[in-house]
Formats: structure tokens, sequence, C-alpha cells
């Protein structure tokens, strides 16, 4: 099965498709630029989901639904967002299939013209705020802690699996406040939230960090962001949290009257995470055998294989084994599957749970039961070890922590190995193309230089890190006093 | 608050609006037929999708997504099927916009038109089965149990929050088997699940039964569907689950090698329920107050309202005992909220919690207090007693299991109320006009007699009852022979 992997030195771009077409997270589809998400991603997803959802519950926020489709007009009221997001989308025209005059099959019917085409969201602002509008009028009204769960469209030519689709999954929060500092503090909030989802549960690292006014969301006044470090040296933007000023209140007419009865324009922000974080932690974990899935966020933790035998008296005695164990690991809150199908041998079954990424696979057999013991492989490390039966379940239990630490500890590593001080051009160039990583490096701060260096090298600034030391320096391309190092990357 | 509902006497479809809008349910959106499904709403939509996504999990089923979009052509393969749903949809024909060269705003881009229009999923057997050619080639393959939760969009021309709307939220079970037998197994299973979710949880009494061919899915051979009856008289379809036969695999040339090695057509089912189901929910249970919700599904189960006394140690009393009783209940499961907000009277506080339909309302005043006692109001009834708060934890949820039970035995003391026998075509049209509710007729099995009773009456055939007794007689309309009787109503 691991053969069919091509390995990450071999071709990493392949080796990507490689893992998340063959461990069942994903499929082309008949239409160009969607997928589809299999059930083992997809199941990935809903963990993914479900930790984030209760995040953003403990926060205080609710779950709320607004409509698809976004009036083209909508899309046209806040300048910059426009310019960012009305190009390449879906639009919808007509409302009406007719049979062909012609023969076979179906036509657009001319007649069902809409007179105002619709877009197909690729991010909500816009629709909300319009609705926001009649949701408030008050202070008391105020604050409005709402996220939503849904897809979007954004029309890409080139696209990945998870990384970059036209279709993809996200939750995006739209809060409404009454000052400008309690934005200020609902952006870092939830900036802050997804760099815990990202380093607690899916073991990545994230620098914490914020997006230059170039490479800020169309809307924005401030995009925070979080950044990741993939297995290939290129970064990855993992989440976005913005504060949005009073943009998309002038635009669609939010005022509410404060408790001094003055009017005033409403503080935004918007805040969302992806489909696209699968992709990350493919790259973030996985090695030429398949995929590596952290135990916290894994649809399925513990795989329990037996090795058949033959004589029925050993054959019960590895079926009770099993049974106890997975009742016992269950009770733990732990994720467990007892593979007892008898038309696939165990080599296939190790590599296909490896291919999967499984965090713990055990291994029964008659000879190790004899002995009181059963066969315990950790998939991050590969290291297979002889397990006392008595007190399995909690050896188990600190495995998964074990593994759970062990992954972040290595991309941590990975991080800090690949992270350079460069303070010349030429060591930046030499830099980025023979090690890749994070380079931390002076700048001068100006667009221009920004835009002249992602010419020249297709390196972006990835953020300015928070809590960023100021340090006098030059710009790397311009020589230009800088006060602050910034992180460049080449990025996905 | 009570004032501004419409009484369900005066204008039941008014009623219904007003309830949905007041209660926090949904808003109208600025997109025509399309509504924001607000947080109270939501919630209430997370915990049926909980329970079902559960329901589902248990008897096999798993997670996956398939693309938002449809490509025209794949409408029109199966002959039913495009008859069905190709007709009313939004349809994709352009993927970008531009400036106006003539000023303001965007403008479609004429160069950017589809070479194929994508439609918008109207329900997604289409591009499934499309993908599931590639997932089976062998029975080893099958069964394929999947299902999603996702948006879909069907133009509709007169729409009603949550019962009609073009874009809704739904599942959409899509299995594949390698017989008959289990497809229509798959098929019947489902139905049941819906139906034990609707009375269990929705505390909705349904009928299961078998559509006629005239009201069967486009493309399904056989459509069994749960009906339940409104507080109007009127069916609601609140769940249908489709045996497709080979129809789909046919269309698509999904294909499989069984035990002996013979190719085959795969065999089809498909089902799901919408957030239609809030709809019917709402018409079920909810009175000229407002909202009445079961406990099993309500997004809060029980409110404590402090009558605020202004002697500090009574204040201190209530907060005591209001904690005390929020932990127990949360240490039992039950979901519950102090509102502590002293910014609003606790008269307006009880509207607003009965207009959100919480089934469970205690109200903490520092008189009952000394006596040891709390006011304990149902929802369902509006009956209020005076309970002692020694054991009140445990007399809540008692109450909340008698308020789940009452509401059901009510709905279906309505239901068999208003199920009419009837034996003759005047008394048939007589009882359509006066009392209305379900008609057990007699009918002579043709689709031109049932598509002329309902052009006289639109009563509509609903369903066969499964299970249904054999019973000689004769059709209501035309007198012919009839084997057994067939429930009509009008519908939503």
């Amino acid at each position: 099965m691991s053969k069919e992997i091509t390995s990450r030195a071999t071709d990493y771009s392949q080796w990507y498709n490689d893992i998340v077409l063959k461990s069942g997270l994903a499929d082309y589809s008949a239409v160009k630029g969607c997928m589809v998400i299999k059930p083992h991603g997809f199941a990935l997803w809903e963990n993914m989901r479900d930790v984030l959802d209760r995040m953003f519950k403990d926060t205080g926020h609710q779950n709320a639904y607004f409509p698809l489709f976004i009036p083209k007009s909508f899309l046209s009221r806040e300048a910059a967002h426009v310019e960012g997001f009305a190009k390449e989308c879906a639009v919808v025209t007509h409302y009406r299939l007719k049979n062909d005059p012609n023969g076979g099959g179906v036509v657009v019917d001319p007649e069902a013209k809409l007179e105002e085409e619709l877009i197909v969201r690729p991010t909500s602002e816009t629709i909300i705020w319009n609705t926001y509008k009649d949701w408030i009028q008050s202070y008391r009204d105020l604050p409005i802690l709402v996220n939503q769960w849904a897809n979007v469209v954004r029309w890409e030519m080139r696209t990945r699996l998870f990384l970059r689709t036209t279709e993809f999954l996200w939750q995006e929060g739209h809060t409404a406040h009454a000052t400008r500092d309690e934005a200020i503090e609902e952006t870092r909030q939830m900036l802050e939230v997804y760099a815990r989802f990202a380093e607690e549960y899916m073991a990545v690292p994230v620098i914490r960090g914020v997006k230059t006014a170039n490479e800020r969301f169309a809307g924005a006044e401030d995009t925070y962001c979080i950044e990741a470090l993939m297995q290939d040296g290129k970064a990855l933007q993992a989440g976005t949290s913005h504060f949005l000023g009073q943009n998309f209140a002038k635009a669609f007419d939010v005022q509410f009257r404060d408790k001094q009865n003055n009017l005033d324009y409403v503080w935004a922000t918007s805040w969302g995470v992806s489909t696209r974080l699968i992709g990350a932690l493919v790259m973030a974990h996985s090695d030429d055998q398949g995929l590596v899935l952290p135990p916290r966020i894994a649809p399925l933790q513990v795989v329990i294989v037996p090795i058949m035998s033959k004589d029925p008296a050993a054959q019960a005695r590895i079926n009770e084994v099993a049974d106890k164990l997975t009742a016992e690991l269950r009770a733990k809150g732990v994720t467990v599957k007892y593979d007892n199908d008898d038309t696939t041998r165990p080599g296939w079954k190790f590599a296909e749970y490896e291919m999967k990424g499984i965090p713990v696979r055990v291994a029964l057999g008659a000879r190790d039961l004899e002995n009181n013991v059963a066969e315990v492989a950790r998939r991050d490390t590969g290291v297979k070890s002889s397990v006392q039966l008595d007190g399995l379940g909690d050896h188990i239990v600190t495995l998964l922590d074990d593994i759970q630490s062990e992954l972040y500890r290595r991309a941590l590593e990975f991080r800090t190995t690949n992270t350079h001080r460069v303070d010349t051009w030429d060591e930046f160039v030499k830099v980025l193309d023979e090690k890749a990583g994070f380079i931390a490096a002076h700048w001068d701060g100006t667009g221009e230089t920004e835009e002249k260096i992602k010419e020249l090298t297709k390196a972006t600034i990835r953020c300015i890190p928070l809590n960023n030391p100021a340090e006098e320096g030059s710009c790397i391309l311009t020589g230009k006093p800088s006060s602050q190092r910034v992180l460049f990357a080449r990025a996905y």
C-alpha cells in the first residue's frame, strides 16, 4: 500500500495529493475545482468543527444561518471589499431550465432571467450586515456574537484538494460591537481561540501575527492571522480574524443609539477557518507511509487487529481480550474499533490503518496472549512494543497523550530549525532557495518594497508577529531604516 | 408581548408567521425566497440535527460532502428526475464580474461564460451517483451508507418561512446496495428512524405510509413518507425515504461484480428531512402566546427568573438558590439559564420566554423562599404551581418528561379526533371544508381519479398507510371497486 505513495523527497506536491486521495480524505469531482469530502475526511472535519464550535460557544457566540446568495449590488457597497471578492465568483443569472426545443436534454430558459444577478457567497459580510441593520437600534442590542458554518465559493483557476478549492466549507464569525476597543478585543480573542485550537488539537504550532496592509482582508482595518510551517518549508495561513472598523456598518448604514442617546456606527469583526485546515494537518505531520493524525481530532484513535487463529479456543481468547479492551477504552472516552473482518489479512489491515493515520494499533495474536501481552504500535514514530494486558487500557490512554505531545514537539522543533534570521538580500535569496522556512528580516514598511520582494522571490510577508520585539535595522531590499523584523516565507 | 401575535382563530397563516418571527426563529432576508435562521431557530435545528445524526450513525451511516454544483447535463440523465427537478432551479452561467465600464458597481463579465452551466443542487442523486461510479466495482465495496448535511436550492414562486423556502438546510442519505431486498430494507429502516425522531423527540405523531405513483419522488420506484397533522387540520409531509431501484445506477452506469462474478447494476435509496421540520414543530404545538417546544429538543429547557429584591440578604438568598438549582439541573443533563439581567422586569421576561417556548420557568421571589418554595410554570399548559425547594431539581426533571409526553398525547388526540372515515363524495367534500383533518376513504387506485379529486378539492392522497388493513369498498369519486382506504388531506 505505502508503495503507492510518492515520497516527499521525490515530489512533495504529488505526495500530498497521494495522501489525500489514498487515505480516503477526499476525491476529485465532476465539477471543476470542487472536491468530494469522503467519510474519513468528513469525520475529521466533524471533530475539528465540534471542538471549535464548543470554543465559540464557550466564548459567548451563537450559531445562525444566512442566505447562500448575495444580491450583486451588495458587493459594491464596500469599496475595498468589492475589489477583493466580487471578481472571481459564481454568478446565478437564471432560475429555470426548459426542455431543449432541438431535442435531448435541458437548456437555460431565456425568459427566466433574474432582474438582479445573485452571487454565491464568497464570504458573508455584506448579506449579514444588511441583516444586522434590522437587528440593531440601540446599545442594548449589542454585542451580536454570531457564527455560521457554511459552504462558500470563490472561483479559482488553480485548485488543490483542501488547500484551494472553488467550494469549501468553513465557519465565519460576524460580530457587532458598541465600541472600537471591544471589537478589537473580540478580534484578538478569536485569534487566540484559533491559535489554541491549532496547537492543542491539531498539534500544529502557529505564529500569531498581524498582516501588512497589502495582505489585509478586503474591507478590514486590521487582519490578524495564525501562520504555520509545512514540512517543505512553505508557510500556510491557518486562520484569520479581522477588525473591520465601521466599514461595513457605514456601507449598510447600521447605526445604534448609545447610552447617551447619540447615534454612531457599529463596530465589526469577522473571523474564519476552513477545510483548508485539513490540508495544513496533512502537510504538518504525515509521512511517506500515509496520513498521521493527532489523537485529539482523529476520527478513530485506536484500532484492534486480531491475528486470526484456527484454534477456536485461542480465537475465543483473542475476541474476549478485544471486547474487554474495547469496552474499557470506550469507558475512558477513547474511540476504538475491533476490526475482525476475516476477508482481509492482518498485513493488509496494518497498511490500511497506517495509511489512514490511526494513532494506535493493537495487534492481538494467540502466542502473545499466552504470554499475557499485546503488540502496540504508535503511528507517529512507527515504534512497536509488547505491552502487558494488565493495564493495557491505561497504557493506551497515556500513549495517546504522548503521541499528541510528540507531534506538537516535532512540529515545533521543525519550525525552530527552519526559522532563520537574515540580514542581507543575498542571504535572504539563498536561504529561501536552499532552506526555505520562515525568514525573520528587516523591511522598510512600504507596500512597494513588499511587492518588489514578492516579485523577485515569490516570498511574502506572512505577518508581523504579535509582541514582536523592537529592533533597529535596515531593510534587506532597500537598506532603509526598519524598527522590527517581520516574517517572510513562500506560502500556500 | 402576546398581544402582538395574531390568534389562530383570527388568521392561522398570519399566526404562524408571527410565531416564527417574534419568537426569534427566523427572519426574512434581502434575497427573495431565502430566509435567515436566527440563533434561537438555529439552536433548535442543531439539536434536531444532532439527534438525527446520532440515529444515522447508530444505523451504520457515515457523513460525507459532495459539491454544491451539478453540471446541467447530469440532470438529464435520469428521465423522471429531470422532469421533477431540472425546471425551477438556480443556474450559474458565469464565473466572474467586472467593473461596470459605464460607472458604478459591477457587471457580469460576458467573457467569463461557463461552457456548461452549473445548477445549484436541488437534491444530489446525480452528482453522488456519478461519484459512486468510481467507488464501486465489486460487492466488497457495498453497501455504501452515506449521508450529507447540506443546503439545497429549489426555485419557489410562493415561499413560507421554514415550510417552503428557495434555499433550505437538510440531510440527504444516499445508499448503494447489492440487492433489491437490502435496498428496500434500508428505505424502510430510515423511514422508521424518521418516524421515531418525529414522535419521540418532536412529540409529533406521524402516519408511516407509501406515496401513490403520482406523488413519488422523481426517479424513485417507491416513496415512503411520514405524514403529520397540523392544528388547522392540514397535513404536512415530514420526511421521505425513497427506494430508487436501479434507476440512478443505470443512468450513471454504476455496475458491480457480485460474488459469482456477474455484473449487475447497483440498488439505491435516498432519504431526507429538512428545516421544514421546524415549521411542522411550530404548527403542531404552539399556541396564541407563542412557541411551544418539546423539552427533548428545546435549545433551553429551563429558565430561572428572579423576582429581584431590594433587601441584599433576600437577594443573596435568591441568587444562592438559583445557583444551586442551576448546578443541580446541569448535573442532571438539563439545560438551564439564570436570567438575572436587572434591566428588564420579571413580567417582560415571563412573556419573552413564553414566546420563545422554553418548557419550564422557575420564578424565585423572596417571600416564596421564606416559605421554602418556588413557583414553577409549565409552558405547555400554562399551569403554575408552588413547589418545595427540597427536591425541586428532581421535580423539574420529572416535569420535563411529563411535558414531553403531554405534548405527544395532545397531538395524538388531536389527530385521532381529526381523522375521519368517509364513504361518499358529498361527505368527503363536507368533511374537508368543515372539519379538515385526515380522511380515510376508498379510491379506485388510478392516477386520473387522484388528479381529479385534487382538482376538485385541493386534497391529495397523503399516503397509503403501511400495514393498511384490506377492506372492500367503492371509490368515493368513481364508485369503482377498491381494496383499501387511503389517507386524503389538504396539505402544506
